[in-house]
């Protein structure tokens, strides 16, 4: 790696989709690219809800950012946090000391979750699904929940026990309900002795009266009658009012209903992350964010004003062409990431910018269980096995590597053919519990 | 389950190798078998070197142990963690207040490491291997240590980074070192820019004079002659005489050495769990244990004069042909589980008692690095690439489970060919290192 003070430095904040891909794409630019991550690994987000569950292993969804930059010559990888900004000296500031110099940078530190205002006393209880430990923390709730129900001889308490509450009715949350269903109906069936875990009861609490409220009433309909094939209890119209360790309290349009529960799920809502607030700070105040902390940026992805500035992916606020925000799913990061990479060749190489970034929309899907999803792109609905059949293959061929594809495609075969799961551990000793429980831990 | 009063009730302590062979082996034997075990899942202990250096993931050497047993309708699954014994009213306690009557008692706790009496100082620092989150703990420290010295400038600091110390020279520490070195030399090769993984010094502390003390002479000679080829430095006749969080202190030989390294991996001692100091309890004290704390049991594997408590595995001390106490490996539980089920069958059914346990020694074996081990059966001796053949065969045919099999086989050929590991996930929320670092939660 060149090293001539000659070369443009980029600073990338952020392995996931969007500091990737723009790491990727600069591999044939002139630049030196840094990219600073806390974790040593890309995560496939979206299959994180199989890790919960049981079906596959974190390092099936997950790949050393040092693998997949191992070719990217000029991009240099730095397990970090970053704690701040110096936009005067131009230079990133992690929480242990170190400053890494930019000429331009790139913010790609995604989103974490929302609890309506009440993040420290819920978040504890009700975790969410954006890490690999907030992912073998669920599977170790549920599964852990279902081996006290065997335990247990109180009928009251066993049926606490085997409550399970997912509370938000988005793709995230209609894939974990169904997922914890199947286990509880399938996976399970023959293993407990004094429980039958098909009576395990999966509510999937939604405040808004259908679920996938982002897809087409039609699709919001089959999946909400496929999720009820596969036990699933939807509660439409309906807001979590309280959250406790052992009971959520549920305004059911105004029937105030107190479910006992041990498992809470939450798959709610979504802020961006803390380092948006830094970045803001360190603009002096100047940079404009919307409700959820998210930057707002311009059509070039620049935020702020300043041209060497960029933020993308979930911890950005743009919107599309129908003038509302961009969803903070993957393919927009993926793109604004590309796109980003572009303006910067461009700058440096000092040919034709980029047009402003436009967001090609190929479509969402969202599955539901073992062998049914739905799926829409342009005026095109899918339902059904098909639809599932299509959103596997997407799925794999978009991990990032081709040996967690194979592994990841002859698991999900493995559990399809047995509709057993391999992954079934509880791990974590409970003396760290205390500490997984912690705000702090959760939101990383 | 038949649950009436005539049944023969079984409790059988640690879901391991003897715990889990004894409740297999007791299927069509007309008792009642209750297997109690903290965690959920069996862990086929041998490969755990594998998950500590990112070449497996935990779920592929662990299997849910309600699956394994799911078809044996007369076994029953509690997970729970047992604290002490009622012998009077026969009855098992688990810590939280669980009281399992039993007529015959099995304990089949395993072992813990043992660190010479400094386990309260040298613990936090110096990772054993047993459990899933002691080899998830190793992987962080190992693979930390790299990044941490990425970042590095100082050249002393770097160095202590990328110095990595294995104390014991024993199947599992040989295994762990030649593992080690590889991962620097082979797998990381490219994946740095500021540092060369390949600079890491990996040292392999023996107290005796030779490694792998247990096999032929001319095994070891072979097996240090390969460790030094692959990159792992034997400092034999060398004895541990401090442990601290930037250093260890080595004897070696009279000759003070202090070694700058922030990762040293134990692998040194083992002693009995602490159930067995339980259980000496309930006998008042007239229970006999070794210095490992092992109980030593009679030629029908019973424990202080009782018939109908046995003690099985890693917690036991009985003598082999050979007069020397028989080693804390797999197959001797394995053998001692499936005999004890032997010997319920016969008093149940009035048969003959089976003539005092008998070991039948199988060979051993250890794998130095990715293609090379050394084996013994018998008068039969392999080294190299024969014998690592020999070694992957015994170990996928014993897996517990096909599924495990097929994926372990898969992974070890994907990585046989790239030198890759995919299993490189730095996990663990750094809040949660307090907690794993505490010599309680090691300890389980």
């Amino acid at each position: 790696m060149s090293t001539s003070p000659a070369r443009h430095r980029v600073v990338i904040i952020g392995g996931g989709f969007g500091g990737l891909l723009c790491a990727k794409h600069l591999k044939k630019v002139p630049c030196d690219v840094t990219l600073l991550d806390r974790r040593n690994f890309h995560l496939f987000q979206p299959l994180l809800y199989q890790v919960a569950t049981g079906s596959l292993s974190p390092a099936n969804i997950a790949a050393p950012l040092r693998s997949i930059l191992k070719k990217e010559r000029n991009v240099r990888t730095l397990l970090a946090d970053v704690g701040g900004f110096d936009l005067a000296a131009k230079e990133v500031l992690t929480i242990d000391g170190l400053r890494v110099s930019f000429d331009t940078l790139v913010v790609a530190a995604g989103s974490t979750h929302h609890y309506f205002g009440k993040d420290a006393e819920w978040e504890p209880i009700a975790p969410g699904l954006k890490t690999i430990e907030d992912a073998t923390e669920i599977r170790r709730k549920v599964l852990g929940a279902f081996e006290r129900a065997e335990r247990e001889a109180e009928p009251a308490v066993r049926k606490r026990l085997l409550t399970f509450v997912v509370v938000g009715g988005g793709p995230t949350g209609v894939e974990m309900a169904g997922s914890v269903a199947e286990l509880a109906r399938q996976t399970l069936r023959r293993d407990f002795r004094s429980i039958n875990p098909a009576d395990a009861h999966v509510i999937l609490v939604e405040n808004s009266e259908r679920v996938l409220q982002t897809f087409h009433e039609k699709l919001s309909a089959n999946a909400e009658k496929s999720l009820r094939e596969i036990g699933v209890d939807p509660w439409l119209k309906c807001r979590v009012t309280e959250v406790k360790p052992d009971r959520v309290v549920i305004d059911r349009g105004g029937v105030i209903e107190t479910v006992p529960t041990e498992t809470v799920i939450w798959a709610a809502g979504v802020k961006a992350s803390p380092l948006a607030a830094k970045l803001k700070e360190a603009f002096g105040g100047t940079l404009q964010t919307d409700r959820a902390g998210r930057v707002v940026i311009a059509a070039d992805c620049t935020a702020g004003g300043r041209a060497d500035v960029f933020v993308i992916g979930d911890m950005a606020h743009q919107l599309g062409a129908d003038g509302k925000p961009l969803p903070g799913v993957a393919p927009v990061a993926i793109q604004q990431g590309e796109y980003v990479a572009r303006v910067i060749d461009a700058r440096l190489r000092g040919s034709t910018l980029p047009t402003a970034f436009k967001y090609h929309d190929k479509g969402s899907m969202a599955t539901i269980g073992r062998s049914h999803a739905v799926a829409q792109t342009g005026w095109m609905r899918l339902t059904g096995w098909l639809a599932w059949l299509a959103w596997l293959f997407i799925h794999v061929i978009t991990l990032a590597r081709f040996e967690n594809r194979v592994l990841v495609v002859f698991q999900w075969f493995w559990n399809y053919v047995t509709r057993n799961r391999t992954a079934r551990l509880i791990t974590n000793d409970p003396a760290a519990d205390a500490a997984h429980g912690l705000p702090a831990s959760s939101a990383k």
